[in-house]
């Protein structure tokens, strides 16, 4: 999921990381001759629009997927907005503006279930029996949680964010999902769904393979980083592109965007960190390499790839600005969606706990 | 709530207690008074049979309240079998055992709403944002838990123990109870629902009194000790009286409970306790009080005491008894009593789970 996780190096073995990727490749070679069976669970948190740092590091993937033939479901986060924060801000619009952009992007309501965190209490009551398989010393160790709260800057972690991995694993696991496309840095948090459902499954299902094991789908796509040269595309920090944005605005933006002195443009993601994050932009947009781009464009410095990225990024963004803005002017439309995509989420939850009372002998 | 909780003394300023102490004394007056607007919150884990421990300590107690007209809902709490156990047994025979006691003891269903934790999912929901209220040293510091872990010998808390205090804060608070009977030991957790009602009152409801801050009841009630002589009766350490058991079982038992060496009986909790839990366990059988009892029995010894104190007792509860019997002919009512309550249950959960997603906004 975009927007939950610090950058941070995780104490997950090596070795881990290593399986992890094999299991990847092999889920990708899967895609491709047959993806039936697999079911993709992502989402994120419902803090407003999204920008180009969601898109093409995060949403476009999930479309590609959706395309192939992988069961889409998307979870907008609702609760995970008050992991680190006490303010919870206009949700309701903060929802209405994702449920936008993910159909601008692609998403499809008729293939992909999108629903609310808050609104299917059967995935929220797997939390109680999830919660018995792990341990205080486990919940403690996650280094996104950690990094999270490193990052939040605060003393004492809440009690949401704490238990954060055992509702990641309620939201993947009600539906059965087992495919997660994730970074490398939130490996940790899938390891720990991987540890629940196997316990879950010894302890409480006889050993029956109830809930499966979710494999983390790890993908090539890049990390944008802010317009300001700060490391993350963030809407905090001003430095981003918006998906909402008209093409004056979008060149407006990258042409304040910072770079260097040198006037011959090359793709060094090292040492020009700023430079090299337009010819991603660019190159994202066009479909072309970098390094090609950053040859065409020779010496003729910043200003210029600044005005060649942003026409691309617009060229490219145009299809997608123009179903958004159709969306816009529906919002009953996009209502009718989620309440879809909830009830069918419910369905999915109410089943599922029904099955797991039934494993727990809580049936009466 | 009974078997949850370890013997302690737990770490809270005595001037919350004393304050705690106040309020429950000022319950009981309204309760004499007025019961009206009261409602009781109470439980226990199912986790078998009861005995005479949970009778005199607990039960008859709750039936008082219900018969003075305090609205009365009971918690058949089977999540909590498993904070501090892997093993959940027959839940489902538990459960049964349990219905079967409560409505022999008089607990009444027309009245009353029992019903169990897993059928309720919107008030495990509740669970989410009550866990974004508290914070892990505020989980960490509470005695009880931290007390159990210690009785359990166990090195790491698992998590559904470690969050237990915010289940109970969303067991109490789903039906705006504002009553819970419980002994000394249990007002940390009540403690910890106060608060979490009192910050989700100001963070969430915009300073609404939503959610009461529900208050400790207080009792007169004993503590009713192991036959033999241990702290606690417990059925696992097979030193109880079950209220199941018939009249020559209970002879039986009673007569082989542990005594002392000299003839003549006297109250003296301290330096006589198993002759003292005798004459307790007749007082409470007879309405007597123990001191008088002893003056009864004079130098006629512990095997005469034995025989008073167990034929009061099969006395008192042979109605409680032919009752019980008579719920044993007939589980499909006893099921039926189970199903109306989680309806009712549902029914509120579900009320106070709309509300609290309109308070946060998470309406769609």
């Amino acid at each position: 999921m975009t927007d939950t996780v610090a950058d941070v190096t995780p104490e997950i073995a090596p070795s881990s990381y290593d399986a992890a990727q094999r299991r990847s490749d092999a889920i990708w070679q899967k895609i491709e001759s047959d993806p039936s069976g697999l079911r993709m669970l992502t989402g994120d948190r419902p803090t407003g629009a999204l920008h180009i740092g969601h898109y093409f590091g995060s949403l476009r993937n999930r479309v590609r997927l959706q395309q192939a033939g992988v069961e889409t479901w998307v979870i907008v986060a609702d609760y995970q907005v008050i992991t680190d924060r006490e303010i919870l801000g206009d949700i309701q619009g903060s929802v209405r503006e994702l449920l936008t952009d993910y159909l601008a992007v692609g998403i499809d309501p008729e293939r992909a279930t999108i629903f609310t965190h808050s609104a299917v209490p059967a995935l929220n009551q797997l939390m109680l029996p999830f919660l018995s398989l792990v341990t205080q010393p486990e919940l403690e160790r996650n280094p996104t949680v950690k990094a999270e709260l490193a990052a939040a800057g605060k003393s004492a972690m809440g009690g949401l964010m704490l238990t954060y991995p055992v509702h990641q694993a309620a939201d993947i696991l009600f539906c059965h999902g087992n495919l997660v496309p994730v970074g490398k840095d939130q490996l940790p948090h899938i390891e720990q769904t991987r540890v629940i459902a196997r316990r879950f499954n010894e302890r409480y299902a006889g050993g029956e393979e109830y809930f499966p094991e979710p494999d983390a789908l790890l993908s090539e796509s890049p990390t944008i980083l802010g317009l300001d040269g700060e490391n993350k595309m963030s809407k905090s920090l001003g430095n981003t592109v918006m998906l909402r944005m008209d093409e004056a605005e979008t060149l407006k933006k990258i042409k304040k965007a910072k770079t260097d002195a040198d006037r011959q443009i090359t793709y060094d993601p090292e040492d020009r960190p700023e430079v090299a994050n337009l010819l991603t932009i660019a190159a994202q947009s066009t479909g072309r390499t970098p390094e090609d781009i950053a040859e065409e464009i020779g010496d003729r410095g910043a200003g210029t790839l600044k005005i060649f990225t942003a026409e691309a990024l617009n060229a490219h963004l145009a299809p997608l600005r123009a179903r958004r803005a159709e969306l816009e002017q529906d919002p009953g439309y996009l209502m009718q969606v989620l309440r879809t995509g909830n009830e069918r989420a419910n369905a999915e939850a109410d089943e599922t706990l029904q099955r797991v009372r039934e494993f727990m002998g809580m049936v009466y």
